[in-house]
């Protein structure tokens, strides 16, 4: 078990050992505890090898100049100059926020930047000044469009952040597919078969095994199948590839870069690296922040006491899973797995930074 | 088969002997016709029988003082006085593009509305500007959130338009669960059972009884069941339906009113009438829109190339479906069922129109 804050150091001095300024190394190490927090663990300590690889390759750039390229009373594109993705991605929620309190609302579309870690980090950030906060990021390749079995759009998610007043707030964080890409990995270390409905094989055949995408087969969009409504779960998944990449300049669908170092970049470009969309909503642009909030109360409270289901011991609010998580693991400490100690212990001894 | 003039001058006339102005009264023949091209049936002809229901008990205002009650410069709360939903909605539809030409993007929340037929067609009114346009309704409540067996939300739809150069646009426009509620009803007219996956009985438990609702049972959110991810339809219902309702003050979750008169007016309410929300983002607000155009109609092109799977013809883009069926009954004339003509008679001996 580690502290919250053992982990928040060393995140921090990995950043800052290949060469991120101290602000920049902050930004970083807080997005990585939040999904480790959060129990997006997929998200976490995990990806730091990911990004140590990618800079050993000259693919991050750890001295961005991120620049606002275009911008209107509430819209704005952001340039992130191939940084470390938590970077521009921080920096643009920062000005969808600063917009929306000149006219209303924020809009900012972010382009060349890799990933970003937790999307709800971001839309969070709206909360405290009693706004809306939205998020969406495309990802590499690995879900296939509804009758086809090319790999063409990433696990693209939505996080949608709404403030409520005695109640927590509603915090949606979802990937565009049944499963986090994440879970897929599990069950292969562990042997398991997983249920059918989340991967297909090469021919487009529902397939039961974790390890299928490493012969041609893809992930399916939520929904599932066409019969269940996956169409709807490619709409949504298009809807965040475009959002976050088109509308910026960033590569969109099957050319968005890899964010892992053992993949080539690809041959190809449509648009300049990895790209997001960042949304700030304030509340009091529609009616007084008080009555809404008090109404989102309402709203929580009543959708907190639907009736369960046999077996089921409780309906859930979006958030309600990940703030209980939050609260345990501050309180508990975070567990990591074996595997990945092994790999940040590589790291910490590469850098010369002290970790156990 | 009826052409499109003959069903949309009688559509405007049974409003028009309702009593709407003859402006009002082409607004909502418009976007009933636009259901019937589309291939939404369930949101066309069939509609007529409940606005006629709704307006013979009082429920519906047929002369409305539709007004602004709120307002940013990329922001505003329309109050639709119990219209009949086409038209604050369109007039809210108009007023995002408005304020989206003067301030980048506009966004618009409308309460006190009813029923406004598909969504698509408010979404689709923001391509001619060159802007991205976005619309969101709540419903009825007839579906339950993960791990429940309360009815809580609509199938709640989310549309989005999207303008490319040489290609058709892209056109999303789809509920939040895995079928249409009409679906369901012809599944039960024709007496089959539907697949597992739409519907569950009153304990929660999976049925492939298209009449279920008539005991208890409620549909599911979008991914059918937690494994696949139903918690991610619910958040995306729980979204549609705070932006819709709680954000403009209209009714939200349980509470919104139903569209049709042998429903009772429900005693509790916290809003007023049915909720929508609409966006329009001009697309130059983040580049050249001819650029972007461009980079769409690569977009299409590459999701359009993609393999099939085995089985399968061909690719979608969202909006061909609906293209495709709209060149066709424009063509070929558009087809009523048996029992909605009858229906229509009816209604046209009791208004004194001519209808055959």
């Amino acid at each position: 078990m580690y502290t919250y804050s053992y982990l928040y150091d060393f995140t921090k001095n990995v950043f800052k050992k290949m060469g991120c300024g101290d602000s920049d190394a902050d930004t970083i190490a807080e997005v990585f505890m939040a999904a480790e927090l959060r129990g997006h663990a997929s998200h976490g300590m995990i990806r730091i090898k990911d990004y140590y690889q990618l800079w050993k390759a000259g693919r991050i750039n750890v001295n961005p100049n991120i620049k606002i390229v275009h911008e209107t009373p509430s819209t704005a594109v952001i340039d992130g100059d191939r940084a470390v993705g938590m970077v521009p991605a921080n920096k643009s929620m920062e000005l969808a926020i600063k917009k929306a309190e000149m006219a209303g609302t924020g809009w900012v579309a972010t382009r060349n930047s890799n990933h970003f870690g937790i999307a709800g980090y971001y839309a969070m950030k709206a909360l405290k000044h009693d706004m809306i906060g939205i998020c969406l990021t495309n990802a590499n390749p690995l879900v296939a469009p509804t009758n086809s079995i090319s790999r063409m759009m990433g696990t693209n998610p939505i996080a949608v952040a709404i403030p409520a007043k005695n109640n927590p707030p509603f915090v949606a964080d979802f990937a565009t597919t049944p499963i986090a890409r994440g879970k897929l990995a599990v069950s292969e270390k562990k042997g398991e078969l997983v249920p059918y409905g989340f991967v297909q094989d090469k021919t487009g055949k529902p397939s039961n095994r974790p390890d299928i995408l490493k012969e041609g087969g893809s992930m399916v969009t939520l929904g599932g199948d066409l019969e269940h409504g996956s169409h709807k779960g490619y709409c949504l998944s298009a809807i965040v590839d475009i959002f976050s990449a088109v509308l910026g300049g960033a590569n969109f669908g099957p050319f968005v870069p890899p964010s892992v170092a053992y993949l080539p970049v690809l041959d190809e470009k449509v648009g300049e690296g990895t790209g997001h969309f960042f949304g700030a909503m304030r509340i009091d642009a529609f009616q007084p922040a008080e009555e809404f909030k008090a109404k989102m109360d309402k709203w929580i409270e009543t959708f907190r006491s639907a009736k369960p289901s046999e077996g089921s011991e409780r309906v859930l609010i979006p958030g309600d899973p990940e703030r209980e998580k939050e609260e345990r693991f501050m309180k508990e400490g975070i567990s990591i797995v074996p595997a990945i100690r092994e790999d940040l212990l590589v790291i910490s001894r590469e850098l010369g930074i002290d970790f156990e």
